[in-house]
């Protein structure tokens, strides 16, 4: 046995070896003018992945802190938000408000399904007092696998003055989501998605209207201040010492995408979802989301009837060296999650499907030997013969 | 022109080869079984380091969230903590205080100085309705370079009931902290410090007496609450997203300290520090902090007179690639910072010397040729001939 694991995750992902050895650098002084440029190129780098002319901040920290930090320097104790919610990252955006005294109204829809952009402008248009102050909404919602449509949920806004702020950490750089063009005030991201690095860090875009509303904000933060965080950027440093070597990664990895366009990057993860998705039908497998809502980073398959996701899970990763995720929030003991985001070979998918197709076998369930690689090679050779750009688009 | 630097900084540490390889270990999957074999490992090496038998928990970000994290998870809006400050990082702790709504009581100590335990016990004493809830200082104030006397202060507390928080973020593993045997309530450490790593975990030790604090605790929290980290922690997992890279590093790191010994650490990290005040001593620089109070991490040196910190800091830099760091708050502008704190070898210390005593002859700084590094090399050649036991008791 070979402790050669294929990790099929919604993040973190595989590392590229030439981040990882760029995270092995020398240290260098988070005060000198070796970060200062280090940091310049990070940034000016992520802009382009936010695809926004607007100020991002990084913090050293996890995706649920940028969450924490986008609620705490925008939103005050006592105001009201919409929290449209269609799965468990969702739900953990309102115990963040709920955890800093923020009232937050839930919009919830079925886990499996994306949120009606209709229901949102009801909701705001009978809002004629302006009282919700900010949607917080995920771009891709990990725990289910379905992709929220953001363009219209933006314009559901209407002329409502909301902050729209985008949980985005499992989606960027692998789903398009254009800030400006779309008005979303801000947007979450986090290292170990599309990014390919390892856990650590937090990026948070934010515009300008976003930032007028920090400049009112009466919440508590110390750690995620995100005014300190651009002030000290401006200068090419952060308030509190940053963590270096992921950073050094991120630069890395941001040659990596730039090289690859982020069309190419969507156009990849699409392709890769599209083989999942293939190959698990093939096997008679249940998809949670309908296609189209269903989301290019993850997918929840749901387990045959009489099984538990650990049925799979477990014997994926100890007999074949599979390592898939199991389920969040209320479809936990009903759906496990084939990952397809970021460092992920079309390779890599097509060994996972083989691996799921003998854990079946092994179980006992009627499958068609080869049938979900055949399904998967099928949509991974047509896809390659169309060019990156058109599926993109 | 090369661009390899010698760092002495009080942090981030040079990392050695081992620890970098061990982060650029591939990703595994947080939640699985690999990765709880890897938080046990990790959690029984630290509370050696730690001295204690409480549970240790980490978070992903970097000290400053530790020290916020004591804060906000012990002790509540409206409370009265006791700040005892001696630099910029005790002026920290109250900026933190004051961000969540908390009364800090400053006793502050000139910059130089250590805490005078006497002080501090006459303070407690007067407090005779219990109303200061916890006492909140430095071990190492890495802006100055003095060591607080820990046993002392807890000493000073008598019977009464305040929490000891100690930061030892600069300190731990570099200046004996026996946590249990000294009554510290809670412990806070950094990974760029002693622990050899690069920035981005941060390590809180919290004791019985601090647990049954934090579960009466009502100030808000949702990333950084300790409670969730211990009660995942249990489970082998971190209730968000942790930086497994710099987790395998740290596992690395504390089998490093494992094999040197903590006594071997302290000894060494003492020898260091000796070795720069004689040098120093010897191109005729005054030293901040006096030999009774001086840290074995980090040291305070005054430039001449008629000099800036930056017209040390940058031709060092610039021309003889030794990267020291510049002074913070009151000393800003009389002194720089030669670390000598984690993965620095003596060779280290003796070139960053030779540096700085041809950064003065250019300067025109009348100095004694070779003075600098004979001084250091003799001080070294002195604690290297006594068992290194000795040094550490």
């Amino acid at each position: 046995m070979t402790d050669k694991q294929i990790l099929l995750l919604p993040g973190p992902t595989p590392v590229p070896p030439r981040v990882a050895l760029a995270m092995a650098r020398p240290a260098i002084n988070h005060r000198g003018p070796e970060f200062k440029t280090l940091w310049e190129e990070v940034n000016a780098g992520l802009k382009e992945i936010f695809q926004t002319r607007s100020e991002v901040v990084i913090l050293t920290a996890s995706g649920t802190a940028g969450m924490e930090a986008a609620v705490t320097n925008l939103v005050s104790p006592g105001e009201k938000v919409l929290a449209v919610t269609i799965g468990a990252f969702g739900e953990r955006f309102v115990q963040i408000c709920r955890a800093f005294g923020i009232e937050a109204e839930v919009l919830a829809f079925p886990y499996g399904q994306a949120a009606d952009p209709g229901a949102i402008a009801e909701r705001l248009a009978a809002d004629t007092a302006h009282e919700i102050k900010a949607i917080l909404v995920q771009h891709n919602e990990t725990s289910t696998g379905v992709l929220n449509d953001i363009q219209a949920i933006s314009k559901a806004r209407g002329s409502h003055p909301a902050l729209l702020i985008v949980d985005s950490i499992s989606g960027l750089a692998a789903a398009d989501l254009p800030m400006d063009a779309w008005r979303v005030d801000v947007v979450i991201a986090g290292s170990q998605k599309a990014f390919m690095l390892p856990p650590g860090l937090t990026m948070l875009a934010v515009n300008e209207r976003a930032w007028q509303a920090a400049e009112k904000c009466t919440n508590q933060r110390f750690y995620l201040d995100i005014k300190k965080a651009r002030k000290s950027g401006l200068k090419g440093q952060t308030p509190f010492t940053p963590a270096v070597s992921l950073l050094y990664g991120l630069r890395e990895s941001l040659h990596l995408l730039q090289a690859e366009t982020l069309a190419g990057s969507f156009a990849r993860h699409v392709l890769m979802r599209d083989m999942v998705r293939a190959g698990a039908r093939a096997l008679g497998l249940k998809l949670l989301a309908g296609d189209d809502v269903a989301s290019p980073a993850v997918t929840a398959i749901c387990v045959p009837e009489g099984m538990k996701p650990a049925d799979v899970i477990n014997p994926l990763r100890e007999k074949y060296g599979v390592v898939v995720a199991g389920g969040q929030g209320t479809v936990k003991d009903r759906v496990f999650r084939f990952g397809h985001l970021g460092y992920v070979s079309f390779n890599d998918i097509l060994a996972g499907l083989a691996a799921l197709e003998a854990v079946l076998l092994d179980a006992g369930v009627s499958v068609t030997r080869g049938a979900a690689v055949a399904a998967a090679s099928a949509v991974m050779r047509e896809g390659m013969a169309v060019d990156i750009e058109t599926i993109a688009s």
